[in-house]
């Protein structure tokens, strides 16, 4: 059920040049052998879940570990957290049989929005149904299934990396042992706001065509908007100040004069632009806009809680140890809801602490400032 | 010079149902007796400004406010002020002879993108060139001029009001006698990032059609996108949390379901995005596209330190009392860049003091919560 095949490169690493990228020991798919029930009552056919792994799994299969990625991330966890790998760091390639599983929805190999229906014989698109975290889980232990892990030692994850992490410790309260969340929880107003921008700047977009747009023409000017957007609630405020604040873009706008085109309205840009701008493009040229949606709408929709009566029904029956880290500049998932969070799972009864990165990265530091995050976690 | 027309209602009241809203003495037009040459180097043949004004001129002619809107407001401060004006508060009706005008290059009354260009003969659409916040005061010297007002008692506003208000206490520093300077700082990083994201909003709209939209089919989309991140900037998060926390959206949608068109990669809104769409939806029966991409534009390039060598060169000029108000939930203009703003101009040797006003609104609590801010000036 598992085809091995070379790697490939998907998502670019956030640290490319911080740390020598790590190749997977094999990268491959597994195929889901039954059809699968989703959450939202409709089923997805056997769907793939593309993943790579790192290190070898010994005999006792004891020493595996879970890494969840995050929004736009892949399976190739030794491209976009290389430094998580380091000598005495939180990973080890000695030690540890790594597995890193591409979210369903994504672009990166897993089924998604561009994966042909079986039962259609044409691309899902727009008709891709809602996967919720516990889908994905649920398609992720038939994988570790397949690959005789019952015990994971470790699982975790960022943004919705952590959310992944948590569902994981939820539904399979005996094969984990530890888990590790950071900067997240169930993603508050102005965490749904920002998605809705996102999700509006894709669906205006005249080529995004109710989303069955041709491969050669997809939505790229409102996917690099939502990216774009997005950007802003990674970072922080003191960050881009730092970096940019009122400076002319680099690239020799001026922001006092007309635009090349002539009009008074637009003008040059401002440094903080050409930078959003240059994101924008990167984007659309590695992720897909349908694939984008499936995912933000995963991330919006979690909420372990949601149908619950108690915070102990919804977490009593973790029997992992967790940890929850909080990233103190992060205003998409701030650190006070991290850590208030850690708190309500601590008092239904479950080994949590809490910890925060102290950054003046934002959200993104967990990719951005690894070495920190390691420190942090030692 | 000063044509007198009825009241005609533009912005709503952000405050409509706190407090009565005023009408004006009389509502006008001034229009300039000459060209007017701009900071930019390009030339504003004789623009009309709309004004409002509210209350007597006295024989001593000494009774003078003059009050700057913000953004997307109008010349009608007692619709969107109105406890401004109450017993006890800042202005009083009795006293005070209250002067509002429309900025340049909106769309209530002033000359704007929408108006005719008399070399053309055709709305100036997005050849309307950059009005800076000094062109504006400069302009609304001759109108003050034209009504025989030397002297302003006092001069106020909030956000680019604010601005405005500062750069009249430096260009006139022999006719203004106080300064009152709300939730503004020149726009950091952050600030601008914001900007360019609503800017794109509406120039990705097919429907902007470079700036030459016909007046029945404006870019409705783009700048209702626009708005809404606007939206998210003036607001605080605690706020959104408060009053839509995961909500699901109050007119019936479920997030957890497929959308009305069958699509598992839209489905139903939260709370917050039916919120921010109705935003949206107003705005764009108010406001016009150009008109806002001239006036985030004329934001965008305020920097009264801009060219100068030090703060004395930029504001040692001035020799009216100011007061800085920060709003504490602001992420705009933080309330410690704010601070940090007022400091700078009380070292150059300004009587300046600062105040906070402690909110969970936003950049919005100066409209939002205006009986708390006539609180915090008592």
């Amino acid at each position: 059920m598992t085809e091995i095949r070379p790697g490939t490169s998907a998502a670019p690493s956030a640290s490319a040049g911080k740390a020598k990228i790590l190749e997977p020991t094999y990268e491959g798919d597994f195929v889901l052998s039954e059809p699968m029930s989703l959450e939202c009552g409709r089923t997805l056919a056997n769907p793939t879940l593309h993943y790579a792994v790192y290190g070898r799994l010994n005999a006792a299969r004891d020493n595996a570990v879970l890494v969840c990625h995050a929004l736009t991330g892949s399976a190739l966890v030794g491209a976009w957290w290389p430094e998580i790998f380091a000598q005495g760091a939180v990973l080890s390639l000695e030690h540890d049989f790594v597995i890193c599983i591409n979210m369903l929805g994504s672009c990166y190999g897993s089924t998604g929005p561009g994966s042909v229906d079986p039962e259609t014989g044409e691309a899902y698109g727009p008709d891709f149904p809602l996967v919720s975290i516990r889908d994905n889980v649920r398609a992720q232990a038939q994988l570790l299934d397949s690959l005789g892990i019952r015990k994971l030692r470790l699982v975790l994850g960022g943004s919705i990396g952590g959310m992944q992490a948590l569902d994981w410790t939820i539904l399979h309260p005996n094969r984990v042992e530890r888990g590790l969340i950071i900067g997240v929880a169930p993603l508050g107003a102005m965490g749904l706001a920002l998605n809705h921008l996102q999700r509006q700047a894709i669906l205006h977009d005249p080529d995004w065509a109710e989303g069955r747009y041709l491969p050669q023409r997809p939505p790229r000017r409102g996917l690099a908007l939502a990216r774009q957007i997005g950007m802003i609630s990674y970072k922080s405020a003191p960050l881009f100040e730092e970096r940019f604040g009122r400076n002319p873009n680099r690239s020799g706008d001026d922001p006092w004069c007309v635009d090349e085109k002539g009009s008074g309205l637009i003008g040059g840009r401002f440094d903080i632009a050409g930078y959003l701008d240059l994101q924008g493009q990167r984007f659309i040229e590695r992720f897909d806009a349908n694939a984008y949606l499936a995912i933000l709408r995963t991330m919006d929709t979690w909420d372990p809680l949601r149908g619950c009566s108690s915070a102990e029904e919804a977490f009593g029956r973790i029997r992992a140890q967790l940890s929850f880290v909080g990233i103190s500049s992060d205003w998409l998932f701030p650190a006070e809801t991290v850590r208030e969070f850690a708190t309500t799972i601590r008092a239904a009864g479950v080994r949590a602490d809490y910890r925060e990165m102290i950054s003046a990265h934002g959200h993104d530091a967990f990719l951005a400032e690894q070495a920190d995050l390691v420190r942090l976690l030692q």
